[in-house]
């Protein structure tokens, strides 16, 4: 018979990646793990930029509560006695500027917080953290520094040499996960497949799980306007969409649909479902942001690393204003334990 | 100087259509004409069948308060000393039948409903009502009576010969109106066009004058993810949007736009926007049945007489258990008066 341990569950190691460094990323990191709350769920390690994270705590009044190691030094081996480590990246210091917008400093520090955070997360003998949690990135500051992929998503799916990836958004009393991201709608056409309907449900199951839910439901949106009413406005329902859902069916998989997109969400608000898979960007992006604007949590499916985000960005506007809430960003935290938790 | 009048501004004439006889539309315009705040707003005149109104007020336990005559009678000039008139059109009883399901009859009933109201609502020397308000048809009674209508926007378009369309939904905090309606969604391809994106906004304008907006503010969705980021996901934004919103404002309205479509309808219920023009069905009708499910009135655009209905069904599941409710058909009358004292 196994033992109740008498030890509480250790707790997961976490990468916070701080974003670009001029946007609100270092104020949020800042300011998320000052909360005990936080500190409490698990040990954290922000892969960024000292000075601004000292900056940041100055202007809210937060006594600094971390510890700095150089990213590169030898003694970055990970193994911390402080709560939170700061890796500290200050070749790519701003200091002395005030402009907040984008630049190519900014893109090549975020992509450097990244790439070594996707490292120390990817499973395998030199793993050190069990999630990553990234802060915004400026989409203009990557292609100042040359950086191809259009966001985080793409970037960490080749990152990882990941053949799926999905991007599902958690909130309160929603879970949306995409069939397709960001693409012209009407390229739909050829982008929409099987597999691609396919992959939001199997991955968006298997996430859920690990996010402790027993026997996750999920619900379909149909393509069309009320799911093509069998075929009267389109056929995208019954050649892709059904297909899909048998095949996941066959899995095991509580799925149904094709249903329609106008009211399938009002459904899974009400708590009959644990899960929308939405075909396309806007059928639902538009749910979650209507329903929890800034506190929704961004999840990137399909990686052999648990990483989470929150869904705002880098907010030029109001940086240095220390009136950045941090709630998205702790959302995002408590996800990725979660998630990590589970595994 | 003008002097202001001592009489109270007539009170106009509404016609309500019953809808589909075997569903709840008897019921809820039972109930919503038995509210003395509504009939303080209009004179009614209802086309259906006394019968079912009979034996839906005595389920609520309504005293009947119309008067009936027979809607061919010589006696129906419109001239009705009743508040509230019942048009009888008892040739299609359904008297014994207990199913509430479509039927070909029912089809039938709801079609003369509405072909007699449109005429009497059409501008010129015949015009008897100001307005009319219709309650939920079943598309598939029509279907069983040789409709070719797949409902009640295209109907009134081909009865009145009018030349645009525009299907626009009014909630308490949102107002939506929609370029395309019931076409399969890769069809936009062909479907959508300047002139499709141009009548929304124009229309729509034109409405909400006539509801009392002094200067309403509409903004345009754009079609892509992120409104396409200037052309990197699509270029419908610059190729239809656009122009059509370029000719807009040089007729003097206020409009703006494309917005990203996952976050315009926030600002609009902060109050930002009158008006917000979706590009395709799901696109506008998510957040209209998110944010007001029940509660949204449908109204049609570029008929030459006012046309508004609740936004639900026919309801069979529910008939005769007298627990439809009727705010929807409220919303739709009160908005039809606003409609018809604007003009």
């Amino acid at each position: 018979m196994a033992q109740p341990s008498s030890q509480p569950a250790p707790r997961p190691t976490l990468g916070i990646t701080m974003g670009e460094p001029a946007g609100i990323g270092p104020e949020i990191v800042v300011k998320a793990l000052a909360d005990p709350a936080i500190r409490k769920l698990a040990k954290f390690v922000v892969f960024g930029m000292n000075e601004l994270m000292a900056y940041a705590a100055d202007l809210a009044e937060i006594e600094p509560y971390w510890g700095r190691i150089q990213h590169d030094s030898p003694r970055t081996n990970f193994d911390f006695v402080h709560d939170v480590i700061v890796l500290d990246y200050d070749e790519f210091s701003l200091l002395g500027q005030t402009i907040h917008q984008p630049t190519r400093q900014g893109g090549q520090a975020s992509l450097a917080f990244l790439k070594d955070a996707t490292e120390a997360a990817t499973p395998g003998s030199s793993r050190k953290i069990d999630a990553i949690v990234t802060a915004p990135i400026c989409k203009e500051s990557w292609h100042l520094a040359g950086v191809k992929w259009p966001g985080h998503t793409e970037m960490l799916q080749a990152l990882t040499h990941a053949k799926r990836s999905v991007m599902m958004f958690c909130a309160p009393k929603l879970n949306v996960a995409l069939a397709t991201i960001h693409i012209p709608l009407l390229t739909l056409e050829n982008e929409l497949t099987i597999g691609r309907v396919f992959d939001p449900i199997d991955l968006g199951h298997q996430a859920l799980v690990a996010m402790g839910y027993d026997k996750p439901r999920i619900a379909v949106c149909g393509m069309n306007p009320h799911a093509s009413e069998h075929g009267l406005f389109g056929d995208e329902e019954e050649r892709l969409i059904e297909p899909a859902i048998s095949a996941a069916r066959e899995l095991g998989i509580d799925v149904s649909g094709p249903y329609p997109a106008d009211t399938i969400f009002i459904d899974a608000i009400k708590g009959r479902y644990d899960l929308v898979v939405a075909m396309y960007h806007d059928q639902g992006l538009i749910p979650v942001k209507l329903l929890a604007f800034d506190d929704a949590v961004n999840v990137t499916l399909g990686l052999p690393l648990i990483r989470t985000s929150p869904d705002h960005g880098t907010a030029f506007d109001i940086v240095g204003k220390n009136i950045a809430r941090p709630d998205s960003l702790k959302a995002a935290i408590r996800l990725a334990v979660k998630m990590a938790g589970g595994r």
